[in-house]
């Protein structure tokens, strides 16, 4: 727990962590707490006679926030301050956007490899397995959510887990991973097919990389989170798809894999540089399959730059 | 968001999950959300009707309450109702046991192999990445919680992220891992010496281990966590080492790798038939190193179960 003032930051945590805690936080007090965490923040408020208090409604539970309050007595009084943190987070300044970079090069890596495996026979646990091997292998300290593969009919399911199912031929097959790098993540989609595709799935196929493209197109400060996913929608609604496109377009990426801005319907904030967001159209048949294809794109001063680098052409193996 | 009422239960999820949800919750009516989720569920509140709705404070943050309260209207009074999953998950059936001696048992599996990986020069990370590729190869849906390989100086970290630091001749390691089998977590954690010990740390290995055995002899049925604790600080204590171990014995360990029981200082809950726990008494010498040895435990009628199988004896490579 971070306790911000005027003349400086405490961080305060127990025993498992203090070793830790001064290595990485230098310039913050560390306060060793005794007993649970809540309470020793309720009680460091009073040590400290603090009269005004922001928390984070968010991320505070009611439990925590009842069992802070109660040692921090009467004298304290506790306003939400929201957002705080998440709005800090929204702009990434250079080195940031470095490392940022860095980490979407990589998953990049990560997915070039793992296409390489795809095979009738291969189990998607058994895909899963290798992304996030080579992932750390490549010096991420892990993945930034656990790896999506979803073959045939499963790929209908936008947040499928990986099963011990086997690939199958004349499957789609969609991969979904993210690495973090430096603390920073990133997080992209990659869709193939397995034998050659019919007619239909190639069409859909282009569509929601038409889609994809006229997102990234439309991403440049000032221009909304709704009008980003406005341009992704459109296109599919041209051509007929738009009841299976049934998540938003977007989100902010950075120290957390879902952050704000929000790419979605109706978002009226102004995208700013700095910020980092996914554009990730898709579209879900049941009983059929799924197809998505999603990049990390960076808001620049002009425009956008896109930090994920794999092809987005039609794959068929 | 599950809601449950005399005549049913009732998941609320988006559209992303709407076909998942309906292939593995089978029974429970599936209900599409409009907009966000504690909204959605307010509103699903108010429709039916409902006057008294009980919810986890301890799951629920403050916004989350505030969102739904407000949708729900004047009508429906929410009460807080914690623990109520908890205490459901503390005691294990047959089946879940049979699931989590499996899960102990991989785990284990994955230990054996990853000590085999160990030499100098191999890094933490490239570690931490065999244990978890061997995890999903072997059936895991994946870790537990972050792998820790600690080597050195930095097994005096308790809760040590890999890095990419090598490891050393003349050092100590602790492996600490868990894999999810069939939803259900285990926890394990072993330390070995890179090369020939010196007497301290051999004699340091033996009171952790000692510690260790005297805990998980004293879990029987009718024993508190409190109890549990003292066995192992006691014989911390009598080898002048108790003031190293700053962390509680253990924990109990199912759908989440941290449940309820807690072995802890004072806890005064007594120990049920079905309960598993992890021991795991440690010690952390600052610029020295640590050494750690964790099993599940299972309470059964008549003592306990020890699910993980893995030598204890100290291993020196």
């Amino acid at each position: 727990m971070l306790a911000v003032t005027p003349d400086g930051s405490t961080l305060i945590t127990d025993g498992r962590f203090t070793v830790q805690a001064r290595q990485q936080c230098p310039g913050v007090k560390v306060e060793l707490q005794k007993g649970a965490l809540f309470p020793a923040l309720g009680e460091w408020l009073r040590q400290h006679r603090i009269r005004r208090a922001g928390f984070d409604p968010g991320q505070w539970t009611v439990v925590q926030l009842k069992a802070a309050k109660k040692a921090a007595g009467m004298k304290c009084r506790t306003e939400e301050a929201g957002g705080i943190v998440e709005r800090l987070r929204m702009k990434k300044d250079p080195r940031e956007l470095s490392l940022m970079r860095k980490a979407a090069i990589l998953a990049g890596e990560v997915m070039e490899k793992a296409i390489q495996v795809l095979r009738p026979g291969v189990r998607e646990s058994e895909v899963a397995a290798e992304i996030e091997y080579h992932m750390k292998r490549l010096g991420a300290s892990g993945p930034s959510f656990e790896t999506i593969v979803a073959s045939g009919k499963r790929a209908a399911l936008p947040h499928a887990r990986p099963t011990s199912k086997p690939l199958r031929k004349n499957e789609l097959v969609v991969l979904d991973l993210g690495a973090i790098l430096g603390h920073y993540c990133s997080d992209m989609t990659r869709t193939v097919y397995l034998g050659r595709a019919p007619r239909r799935i190639r069409e859909w196929y282009h569509a929601v990389n038409e889609a994809r493209a006229a997102a990234v197109a439309m991403v440049s400060p000032g221009v909304t989170g709704g009008e980003v996913d406005a341009a992704a929608r459109d296109v599919l609604k041209k051509n007929g798809l738009d009841q299976y496109f049934v998540h938003s377009t977007g989100h902010g990426v950075g120290l957390e894999v879902h952050e704000d801005p929000r790419v979605a319907r109706g978002q009226a904030i102004r995208l700013e540089a700095g910020n980092v967001i996914t554009i990730e159209p898709g579209i879900y048949v049941e009983d059929v399959g799924g197809i998505r294809i999603e990049d990390d794109v960076a808001v620049r001063f002009s425009g956008s730059e896109l930090l994920t680098r794999v092809t987005r052409d039609f794959i068929e193996l």
